[in-house]
């Protein structure tokens, strides 16, 4: 028996998440597993009803289920709330809360989808690396912080025990990959680098099977673009996994079509990359496929169970296949099909 | 009379500085001004004589010239002096010590080298923008900063006037183009970047004929890479630019090419972007285009003398027209020429 929380939240995320609900239903029936999915508000939706983006009870609920699966928040509705009542406020307060340490998002090429990157196809087939961006720690979050009439100021700040924990799972994951890790810092300048840099340096002492590698950001930045395929496992800090996690994601061309995964020790949040696209919400016509594979990432890291997880990747490729575009990812000519339409095919490859 | 002090470094930056006095000299010659060049050394051509990276007499030099062009440095002689002796210090020391606060850094295609980049010929070809990055401020100089055994933490602060004089730099030159400047910040996390923010848009009052924009730092390294063409000045933070502006630099495909200006209210810094590269120093292989087309810059920002600018370009122009190519930018079947014939053809095309 699973239980997840669902937050669907703003936009076009209660349609995706209802996708993501329909393909999790098949998967209870045709493997006899029990799904018990509990819905609750946040961010936008949240505010509307309980003037909060994020309640107590939310953020109880998340802490008392396997998984939590977020759709999307935000919009130009909740814009010119202050600072603190903004949804990017909440999506921080719920990463601190459940001490969602480490996030997780691959960079991979859907190969019907290839020419929709930029970047030429030679140069981006076959890429599949791994992002893990520490997610509680760093910039985000350091004191001291703050603004007046003349000057702004933040601290980037590392503890040992920080590195560590998101060091050690990706090099965990490199050994189940092709076991090579680049770690990204800007040592040459930043002190807080050259901690992050000696504490990779002495775990990786305890996975001499894995390769590592340091790269400084500038370069990761420019290596990414220009030979993506030469990564597997990607460690980095909370600003700069911030920036390159966006990078990878773009490169594939794949951008509103990649999930994600938040873990901690004791908790994970499964979301799509792509945001809650207010122009499009409650037209069914959003592509639910991101919430899918978070789906999958859910499958694969909180449930243990890889192989559901390939078995849900498996039917998103087959209806891509299969020629299934909803508008975002349709060419000239295409049949494009709601967003109910997609969660069938992918249901119906299941 | 122009005097110019030149600093060739190390690795390759002898032979392409000798390429742009090659075509110092031809201008002289060609306009009737007369140039005196002065060299002093730096980074690890400067340890090796004098146990410092960056001396007084060097620096001293610097601030008795009309503008400096510099080579490159560092190379594996010098990676594992302490940090405080490193190459990168001395660079660090060098943009403080001139003040070099605005660092230039145009992304701009050269169409006979389009196949180069990595991304689809379509999404770079007419790309052309002016990346302003902040040089002496930001976490790159923030206090406090330092690191222990379990605890590493730099500052990121900028204060009022910091943030002023880069944006009306900006502000300026996008008067002078296409009239379009987005600031890049992450507002929507940090108080140093709503200060940012908050200055940026104020000053804009001045400036009510140009079109401001603003992008997240995440956001902005996608686009870049998605769609070049949107662009024409960025404005943004030292960490942000340093990453931005190589990425806006790879998709061009000529990073080899790009040339970059470090500019102060009284001193100024040319330098190519390209790195020291030793394994091929002292061969005669190396581009020297970066380093001429930073001539061009200098003629453009200090000299203030545009239509020398752009006859240098030209001249580098001409030159890729007629088929000339050292290895680096050579396809198979091409006759690869030197350093020196490469700078002969750009001479001759003067
Ligand atoms: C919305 C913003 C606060 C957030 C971040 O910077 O972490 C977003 O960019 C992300 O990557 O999830
Ligand atoms: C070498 C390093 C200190 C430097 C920087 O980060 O500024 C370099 O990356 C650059 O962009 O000039």
């Amino acid at each position: 028996m699973y239980k997840i929380v669902s937050i669907p939240g703003d936009g076009i995320g209660p349609e995706v998440v209802a996708g993501a609900v329909s393909v999790l239903e098949q998967l209870s029936r045709k493997h006899g597993f029990e799904i018990v999915i509990e819905e609750h508000p946040f961010g936008g939706a949240s505010w509307e009803l309980h003037g909060e983006m994020l309640t107590q009870a939310t953020l109880d609920a998340c802490r008392n289920c396997d998984a939590v699966l977020l759709g999307a928040v935000g919009g130009p509705k909740w814009e010119s709330l202050p600072h603190e009542h903004k949804p990017e406020a909440a999506l921080l307060k719920i990463r601190k809360e459940l001490q969602l340490f480490a996030n997780l998002r691959p960079a991979k090429v859907y190969d019907a989808l290839i020419d929709a990157s930029s970047l030429k196809a030679d140069v981006v087939r076959g890429t599949d690396f791994l992002v893990f961006r520490e997610l509680t720690g760093g910039i985000y979050f350091g004191q001291p912080r703050g603004f007046d009439e003349n000057r702004g100021w933040n601290t980037m700040v590392y503890e040992r025990y920080e590195v560590e924990r998101i060091a050690r799972l990706a090099f965990e994951t490199a050994r189940k990959r092709k076991g090579k890790v680049v770690s990204i810092d800007k040592a040459n300048v930043l002190e807080v680098s050259q901690l992050w840099r000696n504490v990779v340096h002495e775990l990786h002492k305890e996975f001499a099977d894995v390769e590592l590698s340091d790269m400084y950001v500038d370069n990761a930045a420019m290596q990414i673009v220009r030979n993506p395929k030469q990564f597997d496992v990607i460690v980095t800090s909370n600003l700069f996994g911030d920036i390159l996690s966006d990078i990878a994601g773009m490169i594939t061309g794949s951008l509103g079509m990649l999930p994600s995964a938040s873990i901690g020790t004791k908790y994970a949040l499964y979301e799509p990359i792509h945001g809650s696209a207010p122009d499009i919400a409650s037209q069914n016509k959003a592509n639910p496929i991101a919430t899918i594979a978070s789906v999958a990432m859910m499958f694969e890291h909180s449930f243990k169970v890889p192989e559901i997880a390939r078995e849900i990747e498996q039917a998103i490729e087959s209806a891509l296949a299969s020629g299934c575009r909803t508008a975002d990812i349709a060419n000239t000519g295409d049949r494009v099909i709601s967003t109910t339409e997609m969660t069938e095919a992918i249901v119906r490859h299941l």
